[in-house]
């Protein structure tokens, strides 16, 4: 099942790398780079903080394969896409809660301080699309109004606190990613928002 | 001392990263980002270089803790701060001399050339700002018009010319810190900048 | 000879990334530090994610002392550089044929998949100027009309067609190395683009 959602995930960030590259006219090539980019960036930068080379999709290369037939799919079928917006954050959203859950599991193998694994969690899930938007020159996702990094901090620190219950480990990762999940996409629904500093 | 040192660098890029991402209507999260990211990206850089994996901040506690401190503490009085330029300016190029120092030494014992070690030092100490600039859209600072890395690339050379004479190494750590430190503020008082080549 | 063309190509990326500098109007330490990056941003990002480290500039300071002559040169022969232009994109060309070449053979080192290493290949060939123009605020070559990575896929594939050919290993480096190249020099001739999806 692990790796089943893993899939899911990649594919919804290829997807979502697709559809941003369309819109900024990149060529086929273009694309395909921005698909990829968006969904293996984080997983490449959580792989090579804690050193773990060469990095997971140089490894095995069901990642590889997922984001080429994804793509072409996408490309094939835009027309369609738009009306699956919706679909598309359901999926993104799902990316995210499940690479922050890895990504905090890395973490622990490792052995490092939770906090750090929490941070690894959130590197994860959310450095693909920063790379894709610094790439289309768009300010980074997780600068924008919307919840999003606090989402993986908040399923990451669920993670660490339900851990030592006497519940199966599966169940523990099906939780922390369902905060993550839960969370975004309330804060999307009701339009919830981190306080900014700036007064003019 | 050394350590003292290092948290006063680490505590003045957080610093620089919070005002900056205030200037730009950051949320706190994003503020809290930009803070880490100033205060640790030039030694993460660093250490993949060299393979030092899991990277410093992974493995102590401390540079994190600092910075979350260091941000909370610098959004609550962000009123006074305003004053606070000019210790910032001084506590800002405290930390591009120690860590430039910090740098220097990693490199030597990974047994680098000295070049290339000075390299190090200077990818330490500027990195950071300059991931902070290009998420928060700036020209990054090292290729403004300020001497900024040129200090280090200084500091680093006068290591290695003083390196062997017989002082403590602590001496020699201090007088290289300085010179960068020295050069920077000498450079920024009487505005002494680094000659283009470009001609209308 | 082997080193000799990575000497070539490391020529022809720095002297690009000097180029660029100085049309943006930076000091003499960010030319300097674009053409750095340009010539060794591809083989860093190959050699971190492969798990190669201390990167491989930082071991051989033959990068390092050719690049600093080359940025020296090109710096004080500014004037007649723009009679170059057309031997630029040739050194250019070599460059990303040679280091796409080189990605692929230290990806076969490590044991990858012939996918990936291409993949790497590619990396290696266009990522310093990715960077560059990350810098320079330049949309990224490898995003823009011009055929770019694609050449260097091409190479790419063609090594491995041949690879198993009772014929020289030299003979399929060079083989491999001229499809990029001669890809690359026609596309630029005829202006052949790849195609893009967007429409009005």
């Amino acid at each position: 099942m692990f790796h089943t959602l893993d899939i899911i995930g990649t594919i919804a960030f290829a997807i979502s790398g697709v559809l941003v590259a369309i819109s900024k006219k990149m060529d086929l090539f273009g694309i395909l780079i921005i698909a990829f980019v968006t969904a293996i960036g984080g997983g490449t930068l959580r792989d090579l903080l804690i050193g773990n080379t060469p990095v997971s999709w140089m490894q095995d290369m069901t990642y590889t394969y997922v984001i080429l037939i994804t793509t072409v799919v996408t490309i094939l079928s835009k027309s369609k896409i738009d009306y699956l917006r919706t679909s598309l954050l359901l999926f993104d959203t799902i990316g995210i809660g499940l690479y922050t859950v890895v990504g905090v599991e890395k973490g622990i193998s490792a052995g490092l301080n939770p906090i750090i694994c929490i941070a690894l969690g959130t590197i994860s899930a959310c450095f693909g699309g920063v790379i894709r938007d610094i790439l289309c020159n768009e300010i980074p996702v997780i600068f924008r109004k919307e919840i999003y990094a606090t989402a993986c901090i908040l399923g990451g620190l669920c993670y660490f606190l339900i851990q030592n219950l006497p519940i199966d480990n599966n169940v523990v990762f099906i939780i922390a990613g369902s905060v993550v999940i839960i969370t975004r996409l309330l804060a999307v629904k009701f339009k919830i928002t981190l306080p900014t500093i700036y007064k003019d």
